[in-house]
């Protein structure tokens, strides 16, 4: 079944966009009130997410709905924008249409790939289940819900060595997103949950943090890695560099001849592309990510554009990094180069304004690096906090991410710690899900072991 | 396995209260700093939940986090009271133990059970999967997912007839809840979705309020009720009174010789005790409640109190109402009964404060009905706001709530429009669940059909 969109006019042309993240938001409001185009923007989400802060949510400082805005209400206005919630499962490249999840077909004269990565485990997909990743809001607040139940689960845990494993939470990879969550687990344990329990001293919980590689936050300079790693230590997480994740399972994690003993693992280390890169038949790199020219456009197929972390894109050599930056960068230049041609004017090359990139250690430390600054500590961290309160979409979350971070910062205390349940279970709605990790916590009064 | 609470000092009593709910909390603050009790509040959830305000988290005004807070929060500062989480299955009379989930046992010296009512579907548990109730927060966000996900299919959806079944909401029970879920539906419908679609227009959307009674709000006096009908009919919601459910599929409901077409059907009629009450062997009442003396004990049982929802007592012949009002009174007054018992005083008999009942209509009406007082309109609306607000416990929600509901007067939008999944799936959490009633949506642009 093809379709033509019955919005469009003569002389119309259609643009499909595959992604409502970064990339696709920016690339839309680029071709807002055109009269030349129709812009279809498809997610399956009805929400667009601000990936950056994914981890406050798996600590349990924000809300998910401080973080993601409903797509549709970007574009209320912009009569020749649609959105529509649904899954793309493949391009055809040569007919120019894109197949949904019921077979259906739609037609496309340019074409926006902006879906982004998802967690790759190394070939080894069943570690997922032990050791959730986290991209998306369910996964934050699955994390959430593991974090805070293995507290509660500790209090009743009359056995010390499980009481201790149970307290022991494990971050597989330190990049930004696992320097940043392992901070917020350590505060959770040193700052936010003191004095609440009765059985355990929730802040002798460990948080160990592990790499592959010779030092945390790879993608910065050595002395920003040295200052993230000092600063994690005094937060109180125990950073293992050049270690390899053999196996997980539910109970811990194995590293050569040492494991650990855990049912709390996290995975922060890896991404692959989206499945649809594969249906294109183009060249990939190894990562599944789709190589494009410095048009953004895939070689041979002008009229397809591939946007942000999905992109792989050289620049003098360098493989553009995915980032937030690039992703709203290419997203729009992609857009700029779809009016060129409609113009018939000729496209323009991609230069990357490199902004630089940061990382936040707990409530209070920061590092930050652009070409021309490297900042670590207290003003770092204060940076972040205005850059990223500042990108936030929407004057709403604005207000109410401020709020929060205004009350975990003078209060310590957080605003969302709720473990709420896996799945609603029909006429069992009473309970919380029984899963290895969160079995109905047993009843009981037990003195407090000694950790 | 039998087991003594080790923080028992000698000649310490051990009370212990089961359900975190209004009543549960204020008997347990009751009973803080006391040297000669020791306090266990027992909850299969760790936060304590501000029940009327779900319909909100249901119509995507509020965030779940909103309104609830950790209960261990609230009794930090208080070394007499331990808060733990897990499920009481049984309770032994005879030998004063209850039971857990996995088989231990603990003794007490006095037990107030407080956990409430779950809804009951008149012998059709069936009927649950299609007409989720609102009792817990993931039922409000289910409902939630449910309400925003119809909008979607419907603006992807072909065929007119599915679309008006899309576009069509079915609420079975006007008591107050029903009411205020109807009223929020009508004006996501009218106000926060507007614009916000290309192919249907949400303002058409049929909201439909069915009770089996012979008004709205029967426990509100006859004028007010009526105004609340034209209250309703003024926001869009057609309200059916005399109508009794006959059935209830994945596709509509019955009604006699009607039938409704819609996917979209929540239920907020009739409760029944939580399951521990049938454990007791003592009187309930038809739904299950347990039938208590004027001291808030079960009779025979002095040691045992109930407290809220569960309890089921008459006071000069007049059942008591499942308010949050009598939940409060009735936890604070069994903490006193015991200790008054504790000092060889005797017990004294609860007299029910009754402070009135509210129920309000969309965003500028409310119905209001105390001893002395009926109100209806703008000003009922406002002291409702203002008593919802007072009573939320911690001085974050408060803040945060006040925060939601300014933006969403101001503006006509909803924070908390997220489309979240049912569960989070391994491997797969890349798509939303597939379920008869959200299956991917069909990814097309339909002309818009008319409704």
């Amino acid at each position: 079944m093809r379709i033509t969109n019955p919005h469009l006019k003569p002389g119309q042309k259609q643009v499909i966009i595959v992604g409502g993240g970064f990339g696709g938001v920016h690339a839309a409001k680029e071709l807002a009130n055109r009269d030349d185009l129709q812009v279809v923007l498809i997610d399956q989400r009805n929400y667009h997410l601000f990936q950056p802060l994914l981890y406050q949510v798996a600590s349990a400082a924000l809300n998910p709905s401080d973080i993601a805005v409903p797509i549709r209400g970007i574009f209320t206005k912009f009569q020749n924008i649609s959105v529509h919630l649904g899954r793309v499962e493949k391009v055809n490249l040569k007919e120019r249409t894109i197949t949904g999840g019921s077979g259906e077909q739609l037609s496309y004269d340019y074409l926006i790939l902006a879906c982004g990565v998802r967690h790759s485990y190394f070939g080894k997909p069943a570690w997922e289940n032990f050791a959730p990743g986290l991209k998306t809001l369910e996964q934050a607040t699955e994390i959430r819900r593991r974090i805070l139940s293995a507290f509660e689960l500790a209090e009743n845990e009359p056995d010390p060595a499980k009481q201790k494993a149970l307290l022991t939470f494990v971050i597989v990879g330190a990049g930004p997103t696992g320097v940043e969550l392992a901070g917020a687990i350590a505060e959770i344990a040193t700052k936010v949950l003191v004095d609440d329990f009765r059985n355990i001293k929730p802040e002798t919980a460990t948080v160990l943090l592990l790499e592959m590689g010779p030092r945390a936050l790879t993608m910065f300079a050595e002395d920003l890695s040295r200052q993230a790693a000092k600063d994690l230590k005094d937060l109180g997480v125990e950073l293992r560099t050049g270690v390899k994740v053999d196996s997980i399972d539910e109970k811990g994690v194995v590293c050569g001849d040492t494991r650990i003993e855990s049912p709390n693992v996290f995975w922060a280390a890896g991404v692959e592309a989206d499945e649809i890169s594969k249906s294109l038949g183009v060249e990939l790199d190894r990562a599944g990510r789709i190589v494009i020219g410095p048009d953004l456009s895939i070689p041979g197929h002008p009229e397809v554009f591939v946007s942000g972390d999905l992109a792989h894109l050289e620049i003098d050599g360098k493989v553009m990094p995915g980032l937030a930056q690039f992703a709203i960068q290419t997203g729009k230049f992609a857009a700029k180069n779809i009016k060129f041609s409609m113009k018939s004017q000729p496209r323009k090359t991609f230069k990357y304004n490199d902004k630089g990139q940061m990382a936040t250690i707990g409530k209070r430390k920061a590092v930050l690096q652009t070409k021309s600054i490297k900042m670590h500590g207290y003003f770092a961290w204060l940076a972040w906090l205005l850059v990223h309160l500042l990108s936030l979409v929407g004057f709403r979350n604005k207000m109410t991410v401020l709020t929060e971070w205004f009350w975990s910062y003078v209060f310590s205390k957080r605003g969302a710690r709720l473990i709420t349940q896996k799945e609603w279970r029909f006429g069992k709605d009473l309970g919380p899900t029984p899963t290895p990790l969160a079995a109905p916590a047993p009843l009981s009064v037990q003195p407090a072991a000694k950790a």
